[in-house]
C-alpha cells in the first residue's frame, strides 16, 4: 500500500483485516520492522483516539514518532497555487510538505473541512497537497471528507462480533448541537459498501451523503423501520451535504434509545467517539451491554498498526 | 501499588523512599522493566517539573510516553453523571478515560481545581473518574487537592539532608498575587504527618488547611515563633480553604527573608517551584547556600521513577 | 564543543562540516552514542524545520527527546535580575533553567526577539540565562539574534553544490509583509565571513545589519549589480537594525525573479524557509531547477546531528 487515504488504496481488504487481527493477538510480533523509520503526525484539529492509537501503533512497530499541532507549533499553511502570500499564512504547502518528507518516512495528517465551500472541502487540498509534494507515503488521520482508519477499525469490530455471515448494519444519523463533518459517515459507507454486509443508511430528508460514497447503499428515511432486524447500529451526526455544512434538524426523536434498540436483532451499538451523551444517544444505551464503543476504539490501534505495516512493507519493496 | 493518588496508596513508605534513593544512585538499574509499556500523561494545566521528571522517569524504565494537553489537543471533558451534553464539552470522562485505558498501561493526570466550588473540587471528579473508568493504574500529577509526587520528592530531600533523627519541619504560608490551589500544602502535610518529623504549619488566621490533611500537625499563627529551631522551612502560598479560593491576605511581612531564616537552626529552604521571587521569598534566601529548591526538583525524577516502578511491579504480579 | 550558540563556539569548522557530511552518508553510524541521554527542546516560538530536524538528529544518535512549548505547556519566564515577580510571569529563568538542567543532558532553545528594544534583544537574555543557570550544554534553535543551526546547514549546502573553489555568495534582502528578526541574516553573514567564499550583502539603505556580524562583508546597495556572477543567491527579509524592528520598505522590485536570476552565474537559489511565495520570491524561481531550498532544509538534519554529536563528545571527555 502506497498511501492510505481512502478504501481505494486497499488492494486486499481481507488481508488487511487479517493483519489487524494478528496484531490484536500479538501486538509486538514485528517490533523492529520500523526501526530507524519516523512517523510524522500532523494535526490541524483536535484528536484523542487517532493521535494515541496511531502513535502507539508506530511504537509497536519500532518506529519513532514526531508529532506537531501544525499551525500552532509551526506555521499556517497556504494551499492555493500561485497565491501571493501577503496574508496570515507563512508557509506554502509545497515547501511544508516537501520539508516534512525530508524528515519523515510516513506522514499522517488530520485536517477537517471548513464546512463552508463544498467544492473546496471535497477537493481535499491539504491531504492531496501532501501526497503531491511530500514524496513519502501519506496516512489519512481524518481528512475533510474521509476517515478510513476509523472505518477499518469499524469493519474489524463488525467482523469480530457478527453472529451471522451477512449481518445487517445500519448507519443512523442522530442529532447534535454543532455542524459536524461528513467524513466518518462517508468513509463508513464507502467501506460497508465493499464489505459483505446488508448496509442501510437512515437519516432525515436533506441529509443524503455524497453519492460517490453512499451508493449503492439502501437509504431508509424511517429510522424505526431501518432498525428492524439490525445487527449493528452505527450512530453519527453529520451536517447536510446538499445544503452544505448546515444543520437542518436537531430533532431529538432521532436520538438512539433503548426503545429503538429493542426494534433490532439485539444489535450492537457503535459510535466513533467522542459522543454527546443524551443528545446523540441516551446513557442507557451507551452504558448498556449492547454498546461496543470502547472495543471499537481499542481496535483503532490494530487497524493503524496494520496500515503502517502495509506501507512499510511496500516502501521496503521499492 | 495500584494507583498513586495520595499517601494512602503507599503500602510501605520506607520501601518507596529506599527505591527512590536507589534510582538516584543508579537511574538505569532497571532499563527494560517498562518495555512495551505506555505511560500516558494528560495535562489539563501547565507543568514543567512534573511533565519532564515523570516523562524521564518512564524513559529510564524503558517505557514509552504519550503526552496530551488534553483539552487543547483533544476534547473538553464532561464529568457530570447523566449530563445532557449540548454545551461545549464534546466527550464524557466515561469514554475519554476508558479509551485512554485501551492505549496506556499507566495514566498520569494533572487537573487543577477551579477554586470556586469547594465540594466539587474536593470530590476530585477528574482523577476519580479516571480511576473508575480507565481500568489501568492512575498517577496523580497534581489533582485539585493533592500533589503526592511532589511530597514524596520533598520527603526524600528532607531525609537526605536532615542533620538529626527527628528534624523540625515548618510549612509556612507566604504571600502571592494569585489565588493558588491547596494541593501542595495539603499533600505535604499529609506526608509529614506520617513521617518521623516534628511538623509545624504556620499561616495567618483564615488559612487553615482542610483538617483531613493538616491534622494532627501543630498550627502556629506566629510565623517567627514557628521558625525557631526549624531544620527545614517549606514555603508555599495557598488560597483559603474556609473562605474557599479567596485571597485573604497579601501581607508582605510573611515573605521569607534572611532575617527570618536566622531564627532557624540553619534551616534548609524548600519550595516546590515555580516560585515568585521577592513576593514569596527574597532573592537573598533563594540564591543563598541554605536553598535546596533545585535538589528538591532533581529528586522529582527519582520519586516518579520509584512510583512507576512500584506500579509496574504490582501490575506484573496480577 | 561546549555550547552551540554562535559560530564562535565552533573550534574546527571544517571538521564539523565533515562530520555533517558523514552523517548524510550514514545517518545511523553512531546509533548508541546518545543512549540514556536526554535532549530537551524548548520553544517560545513556532518551529517546523528546527523542531523536526533537531528531534530526528537526536533520535539518530540514540537520545531521547523531551519537547516543551515552554510558556504554553509550562510557565511564563521572568529574566530580569532582582525582579519583584508580582506580574504575569510565574517562574524565574534562574529556577526554570536550573531545573531543566536536572532533567536534560543538552537543552535546545528557540526564543525570538521582541523587535522593540534592540539592546535587550541583542543581550540574548534567554539563551544566555540558560547558559548561565542550566549547567548543561545549550544549543541555539534560533535566538533573538542568531540561528547557527541554519547557517551550518547553509554552508554545508553551499560546499556540496559549489562549482568553483571560491564561489560568490550573495545575501539579498527581499520584501515581506511583517517585521522579521535579523537572526538568519546575522548568522549567515557571521558564517560566510569565515568561509572560503566571496560574500556580498545587498539591501536597501537603512537595512544594514549589526556590524559585529556583517563585517567585513561587501555591502552593495544595487541588487542587480550584486547579482552579477553570483553562484548562490540567499534571499531573506529582515527588519531594520538601525531603526530597530521597523519595516522601512516593502518595495516589490526587490522580489527575486527569473529575470534577476539571469544576471547570475546560473546561481542556486537559497532560502531558510518558511518563505512567502510571490512576495519574497516569485513562484518561477522557487519551482525552477535552480532552487535548492528543499535540499537546504534536508541538510538541517545532518547539521544538527553533527552539532549534537560534537557536544556529546565533549561532555563525555569531561
Amino acid at each position: 500500500m502506497k498511501n492510505f487515504v481512502s478504501v481505494d488504496d486497499v488492494e486486499d481488504m481481507a488481508a488487511l483485516l487479517h493483519m489487524a487481527n494478528q496484531y490484536k493477538n500479538d501486538p509486538y510480533a514485528t517490533p523492529q520492522i520500523g526501526n530507524n523509520k519516523i512517523l510524522g503526525l500532523i494535526f490541524f484539529n483536535p484528536s484523542l483516539r487517532t493521535r494515541l492509537s496511531t502513535q502507539k501503533a508506530a511504537l509497536n512497530l519500532g518506529m519513532h514518532v514526531m508529532i506537531m499541532n501544525f499551525d500552532k507549533d509551526g506555521w499556517a499553511l497556504e494551499t492555493e497555487e500561485g497565491a501571493i502570500m501577503n496574508g496570515n499564512k507563512a508557509e506554502h504547502i509545497k515547501e511544508g510538505a516537501a520539508v516534512m518528507g525530508q524528515y519523515c518516512d510516513i506522514i499522517g495528517i488530520r485536517s477537517f473541512p471548513n464546512l463552508e465551500d463544498r467544492d473546496l472541502d471535497y477537493k481535499e487540498v491539504t491531504i492531496n497537497g501532501f501526497i503531491k509534494y511530500a514524496g513519502v507515503p501519506i496516512v489519512n488521520l481524518e481528512s475533510a471528507v474521509l476517515h478510513p482508519l476509523q472505518s477499518l477499525a469499524d469493519l474489524m469490530t463488525i467482523e469480530e462480533l457478527k453472529k451471522k455471515a451477512r449481518p445487517k448494519v445500519v448507519l443512523t444519523w442522530a442529532p447534535h448541537v454543532k455542524a459536524l463533518p461528513q467524513s466518518v459517515p462517508n468513509s463508513f459507507a464507502q467501506w460497508m459498501n465493499r464489505a459483505d454486509v446488508d448496509f442501510v443508511i437512515t437519516h432525515p430528508a436533506g441529509y443524503e451523503l455524497a453519492p460517490q460514497f453512499s451508493q449503492p447503499a439502501t437509504i431508509e428515511y424511517d429510522q424505526q423501520k431501518a432498525f428492524e432486524d439490525a445487527d449493528f447500529i452505527y450512530a453519527k451526526n453529520w451536517s447536510s451535504y446538499e445544503n452544505y455544512g448546515k444543520i437542518l434538524s436537531k430533532d431529538p426523536s432521532w436520538m438512539i434509545t433503548n426503545d429503538k434498540m429493542k426494534l433490532t436483532n439485539h444489535a450492537h451499538f457503535m459510535h466513533c467517539l467522542p459522543v454527546r451523551r443524551n443528545v446523540v444517544v441516551h446513557d442507557e444505551v451507551l452504558d448498556g451491554a449492547q454498546s461496543i464503543v470502547i472495543q471499537q476504539a481499542a481496535n483503532r490501534l490494530y487497524a493503524a498498526q496494520a496500515v503502517l505495516k502495509s506501507i512499510l512493507d511496500s516502501s521496503t519493496q521499492l
